[in-house]
């Protein structure tokens, strides 16, 4: 198993440096009032109501201030103080919303670290002094809520990195360069993948044809997976009445991330929050004996998500989108058999997808949000140590996290850091005891009795959009061949030969190859660069000698050689692996 | 050109047979209030307000009654009085929807139409005397709202049809009869095609395994069809902002059937009507050039429509369905190109999925809806040449139809008649001139001057739930062998070769072939008539002397011979026609 992020020294470190950038922001404005500073996935922030102007211009003299302290190497000391003197202390210095964390603490004594004569209300961790803040670089200034409630102040948050090396750092940075290259919002557009229109509605990505092409190839591959290891792919709507959301809990536990509801001829419908209680509809429509389970089913649906139009981004934060969904409803002594395949199902399709930096996660309940969970404590515990044993007996690398669960049930958490080196969670194998009780369903079991079924909720790629977005960014658009939305770009060299090259692109469309065709005005190279930009893995260019020899001068993406071939050898050698792979 | 059912004197003879009902009625109940009783599609009815209890029982009451006047052989007579002495009369015989009718008529005089003593408020046409009405028979009682308004009194609706033959009659029973049979919603059900969940809510159908295999068929088959033909596909949000809609115009003509609108942090959204505003975001997105055109963007989309609960039966009337959508951007020169190929792809479709008895029919503006259309005269008139024109020199036959246009301009419809013989629009073509404006698209034209493309809106299956309702009633669920969702199911005969049965299900799943295995206890006999209810091409029996021999028996579906063959054999001769048609 992994070290947690929270236990590392690095997490410590950031902590720190957080505590130091508040030192170097009261140096820059006396009067500044500081909020809170917590360590985060990649380095660290601090609120802060500043009394004077501050822009990005100045983030060097704070960065200046920081590298003194730094130097200093002073030791990060600790104290504690009771509740009562510890807000006495923060109303002297005037810090209004540090004496509002003080007061809604109930600890009858209070933590405070401190650097130099700087004291901070804070639980730690820290490291020991601050001369262990190797690198560090302040990164962005951003508007935030204090307490990210709109209805209070707007704060200035400061982001910034820390690590235990330079050379780390500059690991870092390089790579947030490389990502800004690599953000699927520039590339999606780039290569024709999907756009965003103010007309429509933020949140909302129309996938344009290559996009399109992109999709539906991922869509049938999965669905012949699926229906070979016996899914039954179902197609359901999108509206569901209120009760049924109800019953499924989602309105009690869910409700802020539902759409608000519609009315329809005095009935209330919602746009669905997930796909499982029309599954479990389905599932429940026929009587089943024990010998039909496990029943897998399967649908590629829409849901529908509130979010607030300032947190849309690209594909990442959308408000409707679609999952690679199944349930699996099986009996009790198939949980681990089910589960097994789940996840040999992922690591097939990944590897096929030509990505490897991921991890599972197994995502359990927490004391810091205990009433977002159901509260069968023995259903939860069994739960809990059925997937864990089964990934042990399989030897699969996992990371355990409390606070992360479903309110259902544990989850496995697949799990990716985006080119910005955020960890994101791409999609999720889940346990669940409580829906089937919830709605009832049931099977006949071998003695004629009625059983309760468990369910298994699994996603393989997640969101569609949000897998297709880590996916332009994994790839920086250069798609395995099997996905490429154009395979081969063929180039007349001139007019002359534009019906030779208008033979080849009809050839090979013959053969299901996905093909286009530049005979544009533009000159040659202009139009061989447009095709590279364009991550288009075969470029054919024909000219008269070409049209003479009944041949194609094929260019790869990969490689600078360029290669003289029949039509048919260029079909047999260079696209073998051109269709869905098995 | 066809007839109009209008002009023909089956439409007379029907109009007449109502008048005949509403004589029976009178004698039934002489206290009987009067509403209306036009011909419809396959017969006539009559609103009642009865003034005693009626039920399906006293339809032959009715009927002897009925045929008492038709066989005295009554002329019908016509005459007209003047307005005010029309209201005068109706008041008198108190019959106030009567009266309401004739107080809305503007007219200086009314007709009235008379059978022996009973003169009818009538604008005709009619039969010239009640023995014309050879053959009729009253089917069935319903409720219906005075003028379609629910805040109106319930009247009774009383069903009947009419022929000039007794022989007529008998084969329009015959086919009501084998209609029931027939009807989606038992077939749907049957096959496990679709489910409607009272839970979900109603015109809300679900997909089951088997139908969502049929829909993807289908939709895998138009999609390769349409690439093949240069459509783009795209995948767009069914959200959009409420802007959208007022500059379609859907929100002026078309509000009665949107869902109410959705708030989304201080924005208003609609769920869509129709996909069009989403492809002409899309055109208008980037610049086009006149080479670049015509444009063809596709779209299997979603679209809501509001319909009253009342209203939705199974998969005709839903609250939520998919398009087979396209609209193709074009110069005004390219229109009968592209229309042509529309037409010729929608022959080709149908005549793949075995549809037969279909035809076009041209829905052109009229004056009855005048106020519904968009006011550019010349415009209309140019396009309905265009459409017309077209179709002459394309040889194909058509009907012309008015008051059947979308509001910004005509359609060319393809009209099936369903299994009750009532006729129905399953998709249409649609040139418009309007929406380009309204949206501002444009592209450049060979002189460097902006120009604006037309739109042909185009659908081949239209409503994917109503063209696989159809489907599922045409063909009774005898599908294709290449859109049967199981195509072969395997029966051994004993459990001693259970498992060279699975080895024949594993071997043709291999080579792509859909395939169930029924290994159940039940008897062998009742196996085979269940594949046989399924309406399963064909079944592979197989028992000890096939796993000796390594053969299958082979029962068809259409056939009562078997044969003994090889696998290899049988899937090189039978399932020649297994995948998608080219």
């Amino acid at each position: 198993m992994k070290e947690r992020y929270e236990d590392s020294h690095l997490y410590k470190l950031r902590h720190s440096a957080a505590h130091v950038l508040a030192m170097a922001a009261i140096e820059f404005d006396p009067d500044v009032k500081l909020a809170i500073g917590p360590p985060i996935e990649n380095g660290f922030y601090y609120d802060f109501q500043f009394s004077k102007p501050i822009s990005e211009k100045d983030l060097e003299t704070l960065e200046k201030s920081m590298a003194k302290i730094i130097k200093a190497n002073f030791p990060v000391r600790h104290k504690e103080l009771a509740n009562s003197e510890a807000v006495k202390k923060l109303k002297k210095e005037q810090q209004p919303y540090k004496v509002e964390l003080a007061e809604e603490l109930k600890d009858e004594k209070l933590g405070f670290y401190g650097i130099d004569t700087f004291w901070d209300l804070c639980k730690g961790p820290h490291v020991e002094s601050t001369g262990e803040i190797k690198a560090f670089k302040l990164l962005s200034i951003a508007g935030a809520y204090w307490r990210g409630d709109e209805h209070q102040p707007m704060l200035t948050r400061i982001y910034g990195t820390a690590f235990a090396s330079e050379k780390a750092l500059d690991e870092h940075l390089k790579m947030l360069e490389e990502a800004k290259l690599r953000d699927h919002r520039k590339l999606g557009k780039e290569l024709g993948i999907f756009m965003i229109s103010p007309e429509i509605g933020s949140g909302l990505p129309l996938w344009l044809p290559k996009g399109a092409t992109l999709y539906r190839l991922l869509k049938n591959y999965l669905t012949l997976l699926e229906e070979e290891q016996g899914y039954q792919h179902v197609i359901t709507s999108e509206l569901g009445k209120a009760d049924l959301y109800k019953k499924s809990g989602h309105l009690s536990h869910y409700a802020d991330g539902m759409y608000p509801p519609i009315e329809l001829d005095d009935e209330v419908f919602y746009l669905r929050p997930m796909n499982c209680p029309h599954h479990i509809t389905i599932f429940g429509s026929e009587l089943k004996s024990y010998r039909d389970l496990p029943v897998r089913i399967a649908e590629f649906g829409e849901v529908f998500r509130r979010e607030k139009s300032g947190e849309l981004s690209g594909l990442q934060r959308v408000r409707s989108f679609t999952i690679n969904d199944a349930h699996i409803f099986c009996r009790e002594d198939q949980i681990k058999d089910e589960f097994r395949k789940v996840v040999e199902l992922v690591r097939f399709v990944y590897k096929k997808l030509e990505l490897n930096d991921w991890w599972f996660q197994l995502s359990l309940r927490g004391d810091a949000k205990a009433d977002k969970y159901n509260d069968n404590t023995l259903v939860w515990d069994k739960s809990e140590k059925i997937l864990r044993e089964t990934l042990r007996e399989m030897n699969v690398d996992f990371v355990e996290k409390t606070d992360e669960a479903a309110f259902y049930g544990p989850k496995l958490d697949i799990q990716m850091r985006n080119v910005n080196g955020k960890e994101e969670t791409i999609a999720t194998v889940q346990l669940d005891f409580h829906l089937p009780k919830q709605f009832g369903i049931d099977y006949i079991d071998e003695k004629g009795q009625k059983a309760t079924p468990v369910i298994i909720h699994r996603a393989v790629f997640g969101s569609m959009e949000r897998f297709i977005g880590f996916y332009l960014e994994k790839t920086a658009g250069e798609f395995p061949l099997w996905l490429a939305p154009i395979q081969v770009k063929v180039i007349p060299i001139s007019e002359k030969v534009s019906s030779y090259a208008q033979n080849v692109k009809v050839e090979l469309m013959k053969r299901g190859v996905r093909v286009e065709l530049d005979d544009s005005s533009e000159t040659l190279g202009k139009r061989i660069r447009k095709a590279e930009l364009e991550k288009i893995p075969y470029l054919l260019v024909v000219g008269e000698r070409e049209a003479k020899d009944k041949v194609v001068t094929v260019r790869s993406r990969h490689t600078a050689e360029q290669a003289s071939v029949a039509l048919d050898e260029f079909c047999s050698s260079y696209l073998t692996d051109a269709t869905l792979p098995r």
